[in-house]
């Protein structure tokens, strides 16, 4: 089965599934300003477009274009600022 | 906005969005087989899992794994065969 998940009020969506490594969502921002919350592991790919983020325990903000990745552990949080409809890849694991 | 569009009884979904070069969906397809028609040139790329795929005027199935693309003249037909849950990328132009 295919998940559809919305958050922010629609402003960022996903598709659920489970590939063979694990689950996955892609899914798309509109332009802001996002806190996100992990519960396990997260491996971001920036699919299209690009991303600005603040990962846990930094105070820098780092720009990742298509193709650029990112990790997250469990259980932390991160801010992510678009500035144009972003797609993206996350890997839970 | 992000659209959200089923097709073949939800076996496959995707999200529509705007990027900076024009429209794009990021999709997920369910194990199967699929027959997709183009209305623009499509380009489109793997981002988990793979796709064999039978192209317009081709009698060979071709293997596209993540990180693969291909693209698709407009108003074309094409097969795609997939084994596992399957994300993609498709741009429009």
């Amino acid at each position: 089965m295919i998940s559809t998940n919305e958050y922010f009020e629609g402003n960022v969506k996903s598709l659920g599934y489970t590939s063979t490594t694990g689950k996955s969502t892609v899914g798309v921002m509109e332009a802001g300003e996002y806190e996100f919350g992990t519960s396990t592991h997260e491996t971001m790919h920036v699919v299209e477009g690009e991303m600005t983020v603040k990962l846990p325990n930094s105070s820098e903000w780092t720009t990742y274009k298509a193709g650029a990745s990112y990790e997250i552990e469990a259980n932390e949080k991160f801010q992510v600022k678009v500035s144009e409809q972003t797609a993206y890849l996350c890997q839970y694991k």
